[in-house]
């Protein structure tokens, strides 16, 4: 099968843990042994990433240095530089005999997308709410609340086209593994000239996932992360891991904020324009979520 | 012609200008407009670039934080990202109806090159000797006199092989305009068991060219600076531009060190591997210098 596969941030860096390189290579290095043995089973792979963490620490390093700052979409061309680089080193030491390309990837949005009025991507580490606050107003970010901490938060506009699908589509023809638009792609607009430019966001990585997965006519769109499903009546007792759910029936209500409804979100998105299944779950599952033992499936109508 | 083009560090930034986004986007969209003129004109661009102003910056914004500091491997591939994604979206801008692609690219080289025991690369902004002096006894840098100023200097190793010099050559072949190795690509070495690490070092982006010139069968190097030719008795009264350089004629004495020495290395290297031509010359100039009216031409035996 040819699988679109999105490593979320938290698969790249465990929830608390200090945004160190190290550290992030020893989970690059656990995410490559994964995607190594879906590589074995036969599986063609494109591999997008997040870089919620990263691109946060980014920013913190160009305020604290006396330097202009950088604008975001150039922070998330870096971050994709970084963690690009170092998930095609560990992949190639975990897959031999195989070629890999790590491209830089934009990503058209719409600059009226209502995401720019109202930032709900959070990036960077999370603070306590005095000194979220401060920082704040000490240099203009957005800030919310992140579970019982607060953390900045950037638009994260709903990506419209990725600009280089057509070499990415070659590559893959050719059996190259592909990672691409890490970090959700860097966000760029097309001017009235038909030009196009940066424009400061963070996009979400699974939608941006789901639109590749689209536009690349795959198979199937496995959205990895560090929770085993998606769990119905989430936060309450009666919590329980869905094994299916039907593209047709969803309803964004069923899945409260904070539970992995943008996920699933950009899952059905894919499946309702592809007739594809889209799968969810846990990045060390990965090989049985593809063999339908683990995870969520979100299927087309019975 | 399939031409590789290398973008030096001069060409991206001017000399004494500050380091900001915008400069650094002015100044790719210069170079933009002028490989615009060469693809018109019917070549086939291979596009590298040098990383000497950004990664430094990076290096001080990571020295400013209050994180460990990133190794320079992932520096260099941070520094590929923000200027190959610049580079992509103004070439892009600039020519239509073609296909690009901005890659991350490892270079193999040797751990016991001589180059980690005797620092020379200059990378980041110039100080004057006793912040220089201060700086290196603080952070642990080495530094060496740039001009009349000093600046941090880390290894720069020669490189052995493009990891992804097959992925290149496809690409090329698509007729993709493709932008990789920059800054001289991400050091990387083998280790015995074949498996690849990072390494801490900057290479030198026109021998990385020159290497990744004879990897694709280039029929020309260019070599593009802010200086017109390569000049006999550099820095004397003397001094005259060279129109041709024989290869097998090179004698590096003849070319001072802070002269272009390194170039015409790394151009003779190329020529005598490849018995293909290489040309060094001023960015604005490109066409006139592939017209061969303008820079210094470095061939093979006439």
């Amino acid at each position: 099968m040819k699988i679109v596969v999105a490593l979320g941030g938290n698969a790249l860096l465990k929830r608390g843990e200090p945004m160190t390189a190290d550290n992030q290579r020893a989970n690059v290095r656990r995410a490559a042994a994964v995607l190594a043995e879906l590589v074995a089973a036969g599986h063609s792979l494109v591999i997008t990433h997040g870089n919620g963490p990263q691109v946060g620490l980014l920013a913190l390093q160009v305020a604290a240095s006396s330097d202009p700052p950088f604008p975001l979409d150039v922070l998330d061309a870096e971050s994709a530089g970084m963690i690009g680089y170092v998930l095609q080193q560990e992949l190639g030491n975990a897959i031999k005999d195989r070629l890999f390309a790590a491209l830089l990837t934009q990503v058209k949005v719409d600059p009226h997308d209502p995401a720019f009025a109202a930032p709900t991507k959070p990036i960077g580490p999370v603070y306590d709410e005095a000194t979220a606050r401060r920082l704040a107003a000490e240099r203009g970010w957005r800030i919310a609340p992140d579970n019982d901490k607060w953390r900045r938060v950037v638009a994260s506009p709903k990506p419209l086209a990725i600009i280089e699908a057509e070499v990415l589509a070659f590559l893959v023809g050719r059996g190259v593994i592909v990672i691409c638009a890490g970090g959700g792609g860097i966000p760029v607009v097309e001017l009235a000239d038909g030009s196009l430019a940066g424009i400061e966001a963070v996009i979400d990585k699974d939608f941006a996932s789901s639109l590749l997965a689209r536009q690349l006519d795959a198979d199937l769109l496995l959205l990895l992360t560090d929770v085993d499903a998606v769990y119905a009546d989430w936060g309450l007792a009666s919590a329980r891991p869905l094994a299916n759910v039907q593209a047709c029936d969803f309803v964004p209500g069923d899945f409260p904020a904070g539970s992995m409804r943008p996920k699933v979100e950009a899952a059905v998105e894919f499946v309702r324009a592809s007739g594809k299944p889209a799968a969810i779950g846990k990045l060390e599952e990965a090989v049985k979520i593809v063999g339908g033992i683990r995870g969520t499936w979100i299927g087309p109508a019975v």
